[in-house]
């Protein structure tokens, strides 16, 4: 262990979960349940929640003593939390996901597009996937670089692909001095045992097979949740019914938000306290806003598209649409079961994930967005080009 | 009538209603239409809403005497209701719900788990329910007191049981020095008679019968409503279909949010102007934050299980997800209809209500939570336990 | 041209998209295509969304300083654009819509009641309709007006009610000196063409054929699409299906949010800033806020009532439920397709369209509201008066 603030597994667990009755019981959770220690450690019992959110939402407005006097209280609520204090305080930056290693040469990070296409399917049954916790500078567009934490060194992480009823073996190594992990939302699994954390060096295996299809989110699961997912630690599993859909051009969209804080060593960190505040910076589909605007998606006429949409948050929904267009299908629930037709705009709850299609009769340009403007605006658009 | 600001129904159905046209008719409305009044009270018409509101947003980062002239101009605005008057300023403190009632012996309430159970159906087809308006503080975690205005002194209310086609005969006195009453999204009736707004030693009473299965919201519907509801005064009525859904282990869970304010008498008021900002500072399932991580909702392998899930806001949805499980049946509209398979996460938007159900294949903890982390992370999280 | 701000298509277009690589970019393509260039010019690629999104949410609490020190630095982003530099800066104001012709005889502006009836189907399948763009004030409450952008002269637009399969021609021409488009959701088109931008007194016509039913948002499509939604430019197009529903009262509720600034010439302006921060001032049915309460919407006992209810955003959904009542249904999909039964509260996603029925089986008055209560106070609330 390089790390002497990360927690040992065996040594957390240990503890006597007496001991400092809340707090001490937070972080012991946070590497046993995903999502257990996340609320514990941030939802302090004497309020403090609402003195951190109230934080949050004055940072921009307040002076620098304000803040300062805030980000202090929120700290020392959590001060018993070794596990939360990696990823709040100390070393690390307050709040901060810049990590010397989510921004060493961050300038010379090159730009590339996340290619939204859908995967083929393995012909095998059986997938095998290995996965690494990794902090990496992401450059997201022709100016910003983010200190991302991710799966495999991008944002989103890979696009998974298999049918119903396939196996899917999985394995996450953490190359990274910050506790990980992984939840799949495709997974009917014990997740104290298979998405539990892990320390540096360490690796996590589990199987399962999906039971419905549809684009289930994945993410990291460990404490706090909130920061995990707003750092970057997140991707789309597609789950193909066995009876194939009709013929289609598929794409992978997972819309993400970003609450930027200051640049470090050129790049910009992922802040907490902002993300608390529920406003983001930036609203992009795959990681990089407005990406598809520069290069299109591009279809033939004739083609009916489908889209895997899901929208990871880590707060807010995707009002999926596209403009020039209506979808004569959208499936509600797995695919191909609960579908309604002829929809304009249908939300995808933060954490969910729909399937949406329609028919390209015309050639042209069709941007697809996220119509609460407000985040349309911020980068969740992109241009599904239509050649004839 | 101990409270002399409190008005008396007839005194003031009796004002005439053209006398200030605007202001008055909010205060006469008020107490005749749930609802109403609140809209026109708290959403003066020379543009006093964005005053009021930019005062929320401006609160956490404002110097006092900031805060202190925005208060004053949303009081001014709101200066001749009578009824508002009683919640927002004079003796009651200044749009926090911290009365003496709500915080009377904060220090000396005990914390108890909200049973999440639902109770079993009566035997007889007929319900009578009589419900008190209360104020009263509530301990939601070891170190947080609440100032709570209650149905039945507690937040949420009982949890009621039915059948479709069953008869409620509901009865609502009031105890408190605050108007209140009592609107079911159970029933079908006309909310200017049954959903009145009652004083001080006052009762109403009304019957009705649930023409569709589901989990609805119950919640004060006096002005001004965001106040009530964002104050305590919610619940759920379960209406479970005549012909039996499949067997299994049913569980209400009620979100709300929670917007708080100074301590008075040690307990923590709910403030009007930050429920106004829409950013919460906890949220939680049944009232409690974390409530089921530290008790948790105990199953057998085997079981299918049964959540009826309503949002009661104010402001936000529940994007209901379990960890490591996926819904095998989420229906949208009234069960049996309107039901959608293999679904991770669905939104149940605020003032709504929605019936999740899955089968519990092994043992394990599985976290269920507002997926909108944000909101997960503030307390909207819980842990069912499978036992083998 | 009399606006010397204001580009001509055809020199933007001219331009060589390599010049000023980023924003030359955007403020062509916003031109070409409605939302590309939206997203582009408010979202800098340096991180300028950050430093904007933080004065906006700043501003409220901000000293004077703060906030021109953030706007300089938001328009710095913007400053090659020439379309937005229309919107943002220079003579109009500051990222306000209050021009002279928005502002114009702001005082003598009569209030008039917004018709929610459903207008009758012509008896021809061809409509042709031709709008004008024009900034105008737009008294919404007796003591206050806005500055609005609109389509022919009222926020929202005229209703527009056909069949599906119906022949829609439509030209929109431009009165005003800053650039729109017409965008209807209820046409499958290529935006690039026919929802493109046009300057002062240019036309823009194009033909569609509504293939499924439902209410679709219409709204001007030009950068920032924030900025014109927000502004008002926006309506609703009600497509029934060619084989009529059941027989019913049918009402048209289009749920936009108002973001007001300071005024100009006695009219308020729509914040550009604010609407980034997403607490809207006012949020209103039809234009108004509680203009149904004034005077209802009425109907008999024994009707079917049908609500087309769209929610323009450009943030928000819309959480649609009837006080004392329940949806017999609520079509999720294209009507007669994916109705859902028994339904109290349901959210129409931003961008989209529901259709919800209810029928009246008493007297009474039933408010309708967005019951997340935050937005429901500030106006999106109306009664449903049913006389027997």
């Amino acid at each position: 262990m390089s790390n002497p603030e990360a927690p040992l597994l065996s040594e957390i667990l240990a503890r006597p979960a007496t001991r400092r009755d809340f707090i001490t019981r937070a972080s012991a959770l946070s590497l046993a349940i995903p999502g257990v220690g996340a609320a514990l450690a941030s939802c302090a019992p004497n309020g403090g929640t609402s003195d951190s959110t109230r934080a949050a939402a004055a940072t921009p407005g307040a002076g620098a003593a304000g803040a300062a006097g805030s980000q202090d209280k929120m700290l020392h609520h959590n001060s018993d939390s070794r596990l939360d204090s990696t990823v709040l305080k100390g070393k690390h930056g307050n709040g901060s996901s810049a990590t010397r290693d989510a921004t060493a040469n961050a300038e010379q990070t090159a730009f590339h597009r996340y290619d939204p296409a859908l995967p083929p399917l393995a012909k095998s049954n059986r997938l095998q996937l290995h996965f690494h916790a990794r902090e990496a500078p992401i450059r997201i567009s022709d100016d910003t670089v983010v200190a991302g934490w991710t799966f495999e060194g991008d944002i989103p992480g890979p696009i998974v692909h298999c049918r119903v009823g396939d196996t899917v073996e999985f394995t996450l190594t953490n190359e990274s001095d910050i506790p990980h992990s992984m939840d799949f939302h495709a997974a009917q699994i014990d997740p104290k045992t298979a998405f539990r954390s892990i320390v540096k060096n360490e690796s996590v295996s589990y199987t399962f097979k999906p039971k419905w299809a549809g684009a289930f989110m994945y993410h990291c699961g460990t404490a706090p949740v909130l920061m995990h997912i707003g750092s970057g630690m997140y991707g789309s599993i597609v789950v193909s019914p066995r009876e194939p859909l009709p013929p289609a051009k598929e794409f992978v969209l997972v819309q993400g938000e970003y609450y930027l804080g200051d640049a470090v060593n050129g790049a910009r960190g992922f802040d907490y306290q902002k993300m608390l505040s529920t406003v983001p910076d930036i609203v992009a589909f795959n990681g990089r806003p407005n990406q598809y605007i520069k290069e299109p998606i591009r279809v033939k006429v004739g083609d009916r598209v489908r889209f895997w949409v899901t929208s990871v948050g880590p707060q807010h929904p995707c009002n999926f649409h596209v403009v020039g267009e209506q979808f004569d299908t959208v499936y509600l629930g797995a695919p191909p079961g609960g579908a309604i037709r002829g929809v304009q705009t249908f939300a995808v709850a933060p954490g969910g994930g729909m399937c949406f299609e329609l028919v390209c009769d015309m050639p042209g340009e069709f941007p697809f967005v996220n119509h609460a403007f407000g985040h349309g605006q911020k980068g969740a658009i992109g241009i599904l080009s239509v050649e004839g």
